[in-house]
């Protein structure tokens, strides 16, 4: 029981891991711990839209899973395109140290979550993706493209980083997607270079 | 899915709902978002010491959305004696207008869930309870009692109040946490009338 304390209060740091987007009409940034929460309720709601044989169930403690990492290494905006490989070998590092505070079987059963949103094959995995990819882009679609504006992202990298991913976990999504930054971009709401 | 996307974003104000507990180290009440997320993954570590039958992804999906209706309500304090049934009734009233945003299946999905926690008749309810009641305490453990000492709540109040419930849902997790409770009954973490 000790150790599952430890734990638990171990993730409370995740609380303090900012990201770059702020929720709506709040004057700071979103947290990582919010976060996961919110994009584990997205893709409870978007269920009807998941390819057959998906499991939501385990979509879901996948998202709240994915982001503990970032306790020790912070978060890193998605359009950053330097140190990928490096980001992943610390985030991996970091949920090695911290699922190891639990016993071990339960260790292993979070770590194996973890690890496959991380390889992005599975179906489960890949509709988990869509919905953490797509949470950003519909806060900043929003908010006037507040994260877009302030870090420079055009909406030229948006489609390209994001398209993606959320057209291979939930077409549907993109489809709607596709259209809203569209209009987005005819509005101003994106930074960087036009396009 | 323009009603999905219209749900998610009214689910962000869940962020800006503030508890009485602080996350550890920082400087700012804890939002009902990122305590929904930590309970969920309270529970899914205390799957060991689940009652046999206890299905963790459904007590998962319980905890995510029992707290929504705050976005209505707000949070108030789990020792608050007066008043217990208006709050009912009112969270009651935000959740239908809340699940209310989505397609009515998905919204009779998650009224169901969100109904079945507020009864905390079922097996499943009844270990989303020991969870959503235990995590506040752990804070508070860890945390010298601030929200027990800012608040006037006693030693005798915490155990008369959170005790049944975890012990009910969770026998284990209320061993732990009684021997815990006393020992901070002595370091002086408690508010109120001395006991």
């Amino acid at each position: 029981m000790q150790q599952i304390i430890d734990f638990i209060l171990e993730l409370d740091k995740l609380k303090g891991v900012t990201r770059k987007t702020r929720p709506l009409g709040l004057d700071r940034a979103e947290n990582s711990a919010e976060h996961s929460w919110q994009i584990a309720m997205l893709a409870a709601s978007l269920a009807p839209y998941a390819a057959p044989g998906v499991d939501i169930q385990r979509v879901i403690a996948m998202l709240l899973v994915h982001d503990i990492g970032e306790i020790d290494t912070g978060d890193t905006i998605v359009y950053a395109e330097e140190g990928q490989a490096e980001r992943k070998a610390a985030e991996q590092v970091a949920v090695t140290r911290i699922f190891g505070l639990l016993p071990a079987a339960q260790a292993a059963a979070f770590m194996a979550l973890w690890q496959e949103f991380d390889d992005a094959v599975s179906a489960d995995a890949r509709f988990a993706h869509a919905a953490d990819r797509a949470m950003p882009v519909l806060l900043n679609l929003a908010n006037k493209g507040q994260s877009w504006r302030e870090n420079g992202i055009s909406h030229q990298r948006v489609v390209k980083r994001i398209g993606p991913p959320i057209k291979d976990g939930c077409p549907a999504l993109w489809d709607y997607l596709e259209q809203r930054l569209a209009q987005a971009s005819t509005q101003g709401f994106f930074g960087g270079d036009a396009d």
